[in-house]
């Protein structure tokens, strides 16, 4: 029997009608001769409101204890799922990261997956049930502590246990209906992709484009699990990823927004070897994702070093750069949060040059300034004003004619 | 080091202004030298409306789901605990049941503990922790699936607990001041006991006193475990709950009102042998505690067989009776939950004849009418009309001066 992962977001199982909307929709996946493993992530706003909770008590709550707080919020919507599918006569048990053998390493939220030990979870389709599976958690491995895997990640729970079970295909079901040339919110003219590469989108998800935790689309590649993202709204087809072969002709899949980081800058750090090795590592210790690293050439055996962070990030970042200062010998950081970043990602960029010109030239018609440039093989990001960051979207977009079919590959698979 | 278990009920852990204030007693019992094991229940009314949740998605919700689904309430209360004392510098960790090694059977929404296995909980107060406990939940033995033990079963937890790591004291704070002679609300010259037996305690648990679930007090008496019911609002010392040695003299310890059942007749049941059997073994199948068992002398060859049960567990009985009253053969039954159960309790009614002539006049004084009667060696139960139970209540505290200090021990031990 063919084994379908299913996930859902916040959005889609968050209220009772959403969650019964949902059982409808398993239980049709399960009569069509399908293995079921369903992740749901927490309902709606759930995951925010226990942190606030956790933070009226205490500014920096204890990690462990936060963990075993916030995985209460997937524990409660997949209990209701698991009622909701079994109240249709359809067998159903539902798993915590832990009882579906996710073992992680045990940096408290932000565990790593270290391991998946599937057994429980195969025993249970074996006895005929769809399995509803916690996302975002799982048990450290040698502790046995309860762990977060951080935002977003149950999109990562359903990408490894669809690796571990070797299932056909990991859908993920959210509140959009695929991977848009861009935000439709930005630009009205945003394109449905019917398929993106694991590469384009990696980069589209790393550029902001919410839709996909990046964590997840790399495990994916890495595993080659096939990746259907689509909306729970309706039964349209969304967006593969996977590997595509044809990728002729294509040069631009998409443009990204990002408006939630922070631009940090260490001003006038002496030029030697193993500076930024040991800036980058102090920040690492504290799990702290740095994104964009820009530095300037070296004057009078000083440079300017910038990076990218997320917003939310900033707190816990200012107390490792407080140190990190004095380490190094730089003269000060400053942090500027009023930025965005905007990204252009297409695998056809390898093979035509000038696009990265193009890109700039746009930029420069709007009046949008460009304060960091950074690049891949596939993607140039360029942070700009925050206020510049939608304006600048709708340029490009238009510029690259994004919103007409043949600029992506336009493969319906599966 | 002195092991105490504390247990906080609902209200006590009711909101996050609630968990600070008990984070600061659990503090200061740590800092006055004791290892600590803290039980909590789920915050307020979580419960409940993790119930209706269910019962708006199935009106009979798949009984495996919602233990899980419910199970999220403690978790909650319990890391929110754990934050608020670590947050006072003071090294906590919070551990589920499952994790506590709380072993139970299978009996979903009913589990009973069948074994405690508290490796874990006493490694971590080797390291120096003070352990936050989930009350309520355990492990079944066998399957590894989450149960639950049943409404207001967080002190069976912490009794259980204590026995298991030989805790000097298990303390249930609550939000009365202790075991009342009879409910305040009721008769405001109730009186708080400074002691009272595990007999006595059992009786007046079992006859409506809520402030201790009857199968905690049971447990506590089986492993001697000594409690102390007093409040989480104040410092004054509550009445404990132990061994009474001497009770010459005390004759009544209290009056309790049960508002909460109804009463089941099984009309013209044939009296042969083994018909009671059949009887109460098909509701004991179904998990449903009854109570008083009344059966009436035989005419023409059938009884009537009456008995009271939680009014809740009304709706899960009729299914059972239906098929009961075919399998025995009896002609109908009537429930009946206009009703309400006056208990009163006392070690001293063994030695003290007349105290259920006494009772019987003072109803019969108030013009109530008794519509079953049960006893125990230590307790004398009327059911009456629900609209006279108040009364009655006040007639005999007021009749057995309940009141005065002399009528029950006032030993303050610990």
């Amino acid at each position: 029997m063919p084994i379908i992962v299913q996930k859902y977001g916040g959005t889609s199982v968050g209220s009772v009608e959403r969650i019964q909307a949902v059982a409808d929709r398993v239980v049709a996946a399960r009569e069509a001769g399908n293995d079921l493993v369903v992740v749901v992530s927490a309902m709606g706003r759930t995951t925010d409101e226990l942190k606030a909770m956790a933070a009226e008590i205490a500014p920096v709550p204890d990690a462990r204890e936060l963990d075993m707080l916030l995985t209460a919020g997937e524990r409660i919507a997949m209990s209701l799922l698991g009622i909701a599918i079994n109240a249709r006569g359809c067998k159903a048990a539902s798993y915590t990261g832990s009882q579906a053998g996710i073992m992680t390493d045990t940096q408290h939220g932000q565990a790593r997956i270290v391991e998946i030990r599937p057994k429980r979870i195969l025993e249970a389709l074996t006895g005929g049930n769809v399995v509803v599976l916690a996302g975002f958690q799982g048990l450290s491995l040698g502790q046995y502590e309860i762990t977060t895997l951080g935002r977003g990640a149950s999109d990562l729970t359903a990408v490894a246990m669809a690796a571990a079970i070797e299932a056909d295909v990991c859908e993920i079901y959210t509140d959009v209906a695929g991977v848009y040339t861009t935000d439709p919110r930005l630009a009205p003219d945003a394109r449905k992709m019917a398929a993106v590469s694991y590469d384009e989108m990696l980069e589209l998800a790393a550029a902001g484009a919410n839709v996909l935790q990046p964590r997840s689309v790399e495990y994916a590649r890495r595993h080659g699990v096939r990746l259907h993202v689509r909306s729970s709204f309706d039964d349209e087809p969304g967006t593969w990823v996977q590997e595509v072969d044809d990728m002729e002709g294509v040069m631009i899949s998409g443009v990204a927004l990002d408006a939630d980081e922070a631009k940090v800058t260490l001003e006038r750090v002496p030029d030697r070897p193993g500076v930024a090795a040991s800036v980058f590592k102090a920040i690492a210790e504290e799990a702290i994702s740095i994104d964009m690293i820009v530095q300037n050439v070296s004057h009078e055996g000083a440079t300017d070093l910038s990076f990218t962070a997320p917003r939310e990030d900033i707190p816990r970042l200012q107390s490792v750069m407080d140190r990190v200062v004095k380490e190094v010998g730089a003269d000060r950081y400053s942090v500027d949060d009023d930025i965005a970043k905007v990204s252009l990602v297409g695998a056809g960029m390898k093979t035509h040059p000038g696009v990265a010109a193009d890109m700039f030239d746009c930029l420069a018609a709007q009046g949008v300034n460009i304060e960091m440039i950074s690049t891949s093989p596939i993607r140039i990001s360029c942070v700009v004003g925050k206020d510049d960051g939608e304006r600048a979207i709708r340029a490009i977009h238009e510029r690259f004619q994004l919103d007409e079919a043949g600029a992506a590959p336009d493969i319906v698979t599966g």
